[in-house]
């Protein structure tokens, strides 16, 4: 398996700043790789509120149920408070029956008595092996060890310990004004990786010092989501280990930021930007690290007769082998993107419909564009980012999707060819 | 690009006979390929009665309307009757605005000419390259000389001159009695094949001597190809010219074959049974010859709450690049179908869930089955056939759908890598 950096990895990584109220810590648990960390421990003052969104899979893994049942209730009769954050790296404990089960509750429980909290507030993800039992005895005695030297600033080693086969870490931040103090954004992500017999996963964290009620997190991430990670596909499959969560610790109160409980509060605006802005940059990042990625594509649809009509669009262009086979060839092959537009089933007039890459307009009005020219087209694709530009001329519906190429090192990863 | 034969080609090809009432001959008339067949005419005596079923795409070819409006006229007040039935190979005429439809009516024009019919009873279909203008003005003057040496017996050549990059022809046939009378049923078919710019595309043409009306032929053709050509996926892509059309010349009725003019006559039945399975061998024949494939793959999901939910968990688990790139490794990563059962978005419980490769469990209840051996499963993942059956236990719903594995020539082939 290829352990080079992806070409599309930002050259540019941020120096992650403290975040009052968590602290953070990693170790090597030996969950299933050797020499390397595989769990991670955030430790969050008290009061801090929690949100989450998840896999939409029908068959979620157990820390998925466990999260997700513990956002509404998390030792407060109103819910969402968090003080501990437990991801491993390795196993995925998806479909692992009732071992899986009380291998979550463990876990937690071991945690809570490491930081010191109800098991209702620890949070749990997991991602690598599907099918094989976690043990999660591993994390007794580690996970308290974790407790005692957490530190505030080692954000690169957390994102680090959550990687399967991420070629780099992923991390984010931003400052902002909330009402006149200076608040903090820090977000992590892993995302496309497998260790056979394993799968892509997107597991993604985030917190802030700004004191925000749960409620209006939870209404910024599901606002947050659905033009970042909700619009980005690598391969089409959905793991059964998807999790977001934010968290935010509240500790810039201190400072004189204003208590939001309302997300309707106008002094929400500019965080709410800063905010989305850090989970398209994790997004982003996502799809630069997708398996075997040569290209970044951006997928442009507007004119369609809805904003949700043109992401169904965008998605059946996205995911379209075809389109994806093509783009790794570097050719402009605008015939598979009319495909992809006529299968989606989505209103589409094809004698109006024209497609542009990088700019160079190769079809117009249901034909190809009487200036195509071969060569100049050919020279943009060339490019290690593509946007593919899709007008309906229907109506005001727009949208955007990220995805990446699929090459030939994508079969190789995921095929294991292990004959 | 890869020309060898396909490894799951079948290796009984049948005797074409001859069907009273349908004359075929091929040419070579120079659409795109050089030094090959690239034309079929079929000419059918009067009185042939027609159906079709077409692709979904909202973006359908200019072949794919033409035919499509011709089906409710044919020429007689009742509409549905063909004389003629034009193919050709090298350029879709797909996305191609008003020259395309101009090529369509030019087309049709002089095959009537050349038969001496209507043109309203004069079928299209074409498979190549879209966006490129069809120069119909090569078929003058070709179509008549066909018209001329058409022959009842070129069933192979046919099949042949219809091919894009199917690495082999795909032809099946049936005798069946109707009444007390035999009748022939004969089919040919093209599929998953790609010339850049190009995408697979799916051709299919059935001839019979049996005399049914237009009604209850389409009849056949709409339930026939239920659970045949819909089942069948290679990568999801829908293409732009998708075409199956079935003709009966009714010439059996001179040997005693009764008139079958209601779907729910009786005497149908077995040439019902007959007609499905030669849409079924051509349909699994498309799937033998998926670009790249070394597996033909077999999802069967029972248990499910209905049929339609059972083919929704089954597509999602065919389509999956995960579970096909896995197939490709000949690992059962029985963890990856359960993320495409999950990800169906159908009603499923993970706990009641199990899971057989060739016939071996590996999951049962939601875990791993008890009884797993990983060497006796690799074993049987090496058979060039590979039926992963799904079991959900929750009620009666059972389907079947075909598919291939995704391997990295089906990058290489799709991906052109022109640099």
């Amino acid at each position: 398996m290829s352990t080079a950096i992806s070409p599309l990895a930002p050259t540019d990584v941020p120096e992650m700043p403290a975040i009052a109220g968590v602290k953070l810590a990693t170790a090597a648990a030996g969950i299933r790789y050797k020499g390397r960390t595989d769990v991670l421990l955030a430790v969050m003052d008290k009061g801090t509120t929690v949100a989450g969104v998840f896999t939409k899979s029908k068959c979620p893994s157990a820390p998925v149920e466990w999260s997700r049942a513990k956002l509404t209730r998390g030792g407060s009769s109103k819910g969402g408070l968090a003080r501990a954050l437990v991801v491993n790296s390795g196993n995925a404990n998806a479909f692992t029956g009732k071992t899986g089960r009380q291998a979550t509750t463990l876990t937690a429980s071991i945690a809570a008595k490491a930081v010191g909290c109800s098991s209702n507030e620890v949070f749990l993800a997991s991602t690598g092996v599907i099918g094989e039992p976690l043990d999660a005895t591993k994390f007794d005695g580690v996970l308290a060890t974790l407790a005692g030297s957490a530190a505030p600033d080692d954000w690169m080693s957390a994102a680090k310990a959550i990687m399967t086969t991420d070629t780099f870490p992923k991390v984010a931040t931003a400052t902002v004004k909330l009402g006149k103090t200076k608040v903090t954004i820090n977000g992590m992500a892993k995302g496309a990786g497998m260790i056979a017999p394993d799968m892509a996963t997107m597991l993604s964290f985030v917190f802030t010092d700004a004191p925000l009620s749960s409620a209006v997190l939870q209404s910024l991430l599901k606002t947050g989501v659905e033009d970042t990670f909700n619009a980005v596909t690598i391969d089409s499959d959905t793991s059964t280990s998807d999790t977001l969560l934010a968290f935010a610790t509240g500790t810039a109160a201190a400072n004189g930021a204003p208590r939001i409980t309302r997300a309707g509060d106008v002094r929400l605006k500019p965080f709410a930007k800063a905010f989305r802005e850090v989970l398209a940059n994790l997004a982003e990042q996502v799809a630069r690290d997708g398996e075997g990625a040569r290209k970044l594509v951006e997928i442009i649809v507007d004119g369609a007769t809805t904003k949700a009509s043109a992401r169904k669009i965008a998605m059946s262009v996205a995911n379209s082998p075809l389109v994806k086979t093509a783009i790794a060839g570097e050719d402009a092959n605008w015939g598979r993107v009319v495909m992809a537009i006529g299968k989606a089933g989505e209103p589409a007039n094809r004698d109006k419909i024209s497609i542009s890459f990088n700019g160079i307009r190769v079809a117009k009005s249901g034909a190809r564009d009487p200036s195509y020219n071969e060569a100049e087209v050919s020279e943009v694709m060339k490019n290690p980012k593509i946007q593919i530009k899709i007008a309906l001329g229907l109506g005001k519906g727009r949208d955007r999707v990220l995805t990446c190429d699929l090459t030939k090192e994508y079969v190789a990863i995921n095929g294991d060819y292990r004959s």
